[in-house]
Formats: structure tokens, C-alpha cells, sequence
């Protein structure tokens, strides 16, 4: 049993999702000011919306990881007709909720998220290969098994791949797959640094500098997939020679000018996004306030 | 019992808060790109996050109107350090969504809402008042009932003083109460003009409309009390002359030059705002989706 209420944790995520589209400028992603064409700001409120139920639902599931990512991708289509929104999101998303969701105080989550993903099964596997295919996400299939392939899903079986396994095998290359894998280490250092920084420069700016230290600090998988390594690369070494300029008020005209540049050049660093999100879930079931 | 599902009445309420606060340029209120100095966009993100489990609570009650109205406000101020943001807003949304759970199909919350409008009791009364000070509101009190003020709540048991009764009471002057004593009418009409200027405008542009419109036709009653009844008029005036002028596209200019003189002067229409949130709850629960 837990003893932190459901709704809470389902609110701390919602909440996450909420401030992460939110916050302004975030190189090259959508967020208050900035929608891409067929996708915007406001498809990303009502996908945060849509999935609450499932959130909540997440928090007192012992097992599903697999079903319960698909079902979160399900019901934020149900809402809003921009496609595609927090796909990756929900891959850090529903293992953290479900491991909150185990815990008896605020201090557990680091321990409680590792056991959820390695006591994933192949039935979850199958399940995120659906989900993904329900998602239409642009990224590079895992080895060669082929995405939405019924012939994938039979190699899933015969081989025994458990979800972990799926990330496991994924990890070298998908900074998401990689947080299952080495216990979420860029999520809880995301974490820390936002709630460092939330007195001194608030939430917005909070979230716009963690956003840049990791920009600097990991190649984006999103961009390394749509675009090639060298970008990735190239993304991140202009993040750093910017945030070593100064504090955020001297540099903001400059973040705003690479901003517009990667929207210019479609570059997106979704998944930098993706781990923003899981941050302030963390902050949030952690007691941050604003 | 109702024949939908209570989370999604209670999402399609929280969409309403979303899509209303972040909706650009809002002549004088926070949006998406204005803050003001102790209340941000993001509060009232927050705040919306925090009062789902108040909303979907709301869904199965079949009284309470009150205390559910006092519970919003607590709940909403949980979540978040900005101070009041919602208060109006849950007096419409309330009832509406305590109607929406009552309802078999999605057509007749007109008619439930005025039943649980009509049903109200002196108790709730006393738990609005108590709501009131909660919030801290600086609005006028009704007529001679001082507000938080233990001499009122005798009164209002002495008198036999309903919550409907205290509306009728604050009808004359206030445009939210007068929504609980004319059927909701301004919020159906809201619900209306969004849902007929989506697909041409997208939503925010029809949220952003639609405010303009409202505005036009009625004198706020956040600037009523604020200011006087002069300036309401001043405001409507000028919202007229610009919506007379044309297309979004050729007024965009002048809406946003006229919410920054707004902001400048510290003129909030917010009782506008409240009945946006309204209308967009009902076009959501309706089945409006983008």
C-alpha cells in the first residue's frame, strides 16, 4: 500500500507536462510562443490533460509498463488532433508514476523506479511496440526488429525480450532507453538542478537553463535519429559556448536566437524534453512548490 | 446515475482553465506571454493540476455546491504560491460540472445546471462565504454582509439565505452571480460563438474572439469594482470599435495595443475570463475537440 495519494502523483506528472511545454525559450521545441505546423502548444495542454486517468490509474499498478504506456498514448490522441506529443514523455513517465506509486514516503523513488523497469516481462515489450506504432514516432527501430511487425512481435516471444531488455538493447544509442537502464541518472540530476535553480531564476528560467545544461552535456537522441550524430553534436557544443557566456539574463538573447535557428532548421531536441518532463516529476513528488 | 465517465467531465473543466489562461492577447488579463508581479501563467497552470480531484469529486455530488466551491479554492491553493487565480471561475464551473454528472447524454446541462443552482441551501451559503476569505477576493460584498465576518454567516442562517439567494441578491451587480439567476445564459452564448468560430479561427484565436465579444457586450464586474462603472464602460466601448473593425488577422494589432494599455492601467476584466472558462468547459463537454 502507499501512502501518498494517487491523485497527487498523478497531478505531480500532469504538472510536469504542463510547465515543460511551457517554458520559454526551449531551443528548437515547441513551447508557450512557438508551434510547428500541424502541432501546437496547445495540443501538448490537452494531451497532458487526456492522460491524467491513466497516470492515476499507473500509480496503483503492480505490473502493465507496456500497456499502460500505450494506453497513455491512446487516451492523449483521444484529445487533441496535433498527433504525436509525449511519447517519449510517457516512457519515463508511467515507470516513475508506478514506482511513486510504491513508495511510503518522497525518499524511495531512485530504488522503487529500477525494480519497475527490470521486473518488466515480454508481454510489456509487445505492448510498447504497439504503443509505438499507435505513436508514429519517427526514431530508428530497435536492432532490427521492424516497428508495428507482427513479425517483430513473434521475435519478441521467441527470444524472450523482456521490455528492459528492449531498453537494454537500445540504451547505446536512445538517451531515453538508457535512463531504464542506468537508474534514471539524467532524470534525478535533472531534478537537482531545477530545484537548485527555481529560487534564484523561478520556474520558467529554471526549467530554460536545466534544458541547456543538458543540451550541453548529452547528444540528443531525437536530433542524432531525424538528423545524424555531427548535428547532435554540433547542437550541443553551441549550447555550452552559451551558457558559459553568463547568467540568464545576459545570455536570454542568445538562447532566443538559437531557438529560432534549430525551428528554422527543424531540428527538435525531443528528447532533452522528455527528460525536462521526467525532472519535474521528481521535483514535484519531492515536495517542489513555486 | 450518470451515463459519463466523471474523469472526463472533470478534464474537460481543466482543459477549460488550460486553453482560457493561456489564450494571446487577452486584453488585460494573464495569458500565456503576460504575467503579473506575484501571479504567473504558471499558477494558474497549477492551479488547474490541483483542483482536478475537487472536479471529479464535484461529478457524483448530488449537493454541496458550497463546499465543493471552498474545497476548489483550498485544493488550488495547494498547488501553487500566486495568490487567488480561479476563484470566479469555480463559481461557474462548479455547478456546471456537478450538472454535466447528472446528465445521460450530453445535452441537457442547461437544465440541471439550474436545478443545482435552485437546490442550493443555506449551508451553502455559509461554505461560499468561508470560500470567499479563503480566496480573498477584493470584491464588493453582498449588499451588508460583510465578508469572513461571523456576524454574516448568523445572518445569513438567521434570514434562511440560500446560495441561490445570494446570487439573486448579487445578480443586479455581479455578472457571475446573474449566470446562476438567468440560466447560465452568457456561458451558453460563449460556448456558442467559440464553438462557431473554431474551425475558421483555431482555438485560440476563437477563445480570443470571443473574450473580445463578451467584452463588448458586458460591462466586467472585476472592473466594476475595482474602478467604477465608467471605466467597465470605457472598456467595452473600445473592445466594440476595434471588433467593428474587421477580420482577426487586421485587428490582431490593435487587440494587442489594447491589452497593453490595459495591463499598464492594472485593468483586469477577469469576471470575462471566468465565462470564457465557463463556455469552453461546455464546448468541451459538448464534444468540441481541435
Amino acid at each position: 500500500m502507499t501512502s501518498i495519494d494517487p491523485s497527487h502523483i498523478a497531478s505531480c506528472a500532469q504538472l510536469a507536462m504542463l510547465l515543460e511545454v511551457s517554458a520559454t525559450p526551449k531551443p528548437g521545441n515547441i513551447d508557450r510562443d512557438h508551434n510547428y505546423t500541424d502541432t501546437r502548444f496547445e495540443h501538448f495542454l490537452a494531451s497532458a490533460v487526456g492522460v491524467y486517468p491513466v497516470l492515476e490509474k499507473a500509480t496503483h499498478s503492480k505490473s502493465g509498463v507496456g500497456a499502460l504506456i500505450r494506453e497513455a498514448v491512446i487516451e492523449s490522441g483521444r484529445w487533441q488532433k496535433g498527433g504525436n506529443t509525449h511519447f517519449g514523455a510517457f516512457i519515463l513517465l508511467i515507470p516513475l508514476v508506478m514506482a511513486a506509486g510504491r513508495c511510503e514516503d518522497r525518499t524511495c523513488l531512485k530504488t522503487q523506479v529500477q525494480k519497475v523497469a527490470r521486473e518488466t516481462t515480454v508481454e510489456d515489450a509487445v505492448e510498447f511496440y504497439r504503443a509505438f506504432s499507435a505513436a508514429k514516432v519517427n526514431v530508428k527501430p530497435v536492432d532490427d526488429l521492424s516497428l508495428g511487425d507482427i513479425a517483430s512481435f513473434d521475435k519478441i516471444k521467441e527470444q524472450g525480450l523482456t521490455l528492459f531488455n528492449l531498453m537494454e538493447i537500445s540504451g547505446s544509442y536512445d538517451m531515453i532507453a538508457e535512463e531504464w537502464t542506468n537508474g534514471f541518472q539524467k532524470t534525478f540530476g535533472c531534478a537537482a538542478s531545477i530545484q537548485n535553480k527555481i529560487k534564484e531564476h523561478g520556474i520558467n528560467d529554471a526549467v530554460v537553463l536545466t534544458f541547456m545544461e543538458l543540451l550541453s552535456n548529452y547528444k540528443d537522441t531525437f536530433i542524432q535519429t531525424k538528423f545524424d550524430d555531427k548535428k547532435a553534436e554540433e547542437v550541443s557544443m553551441r549550447s555550452k559556448s552559451i551558457l558559459q557566456k553568463g547568467h540568464i539574463d545576459e545570455i536570454k538573447g542568445e538562447i532566443h536566437a538559437f531557438d529560432e535557428q534549430l525551428l528554422k532548421e527543424g531540428i527538435n531536441p525531443g528528447s532533452t524534453a522528455d527528460i525536462i518532463i521526467a525532472g519535474l516529476f521528481v521535483s514535484f513528488f519531492e515536495g517542489m512548490r513555486f
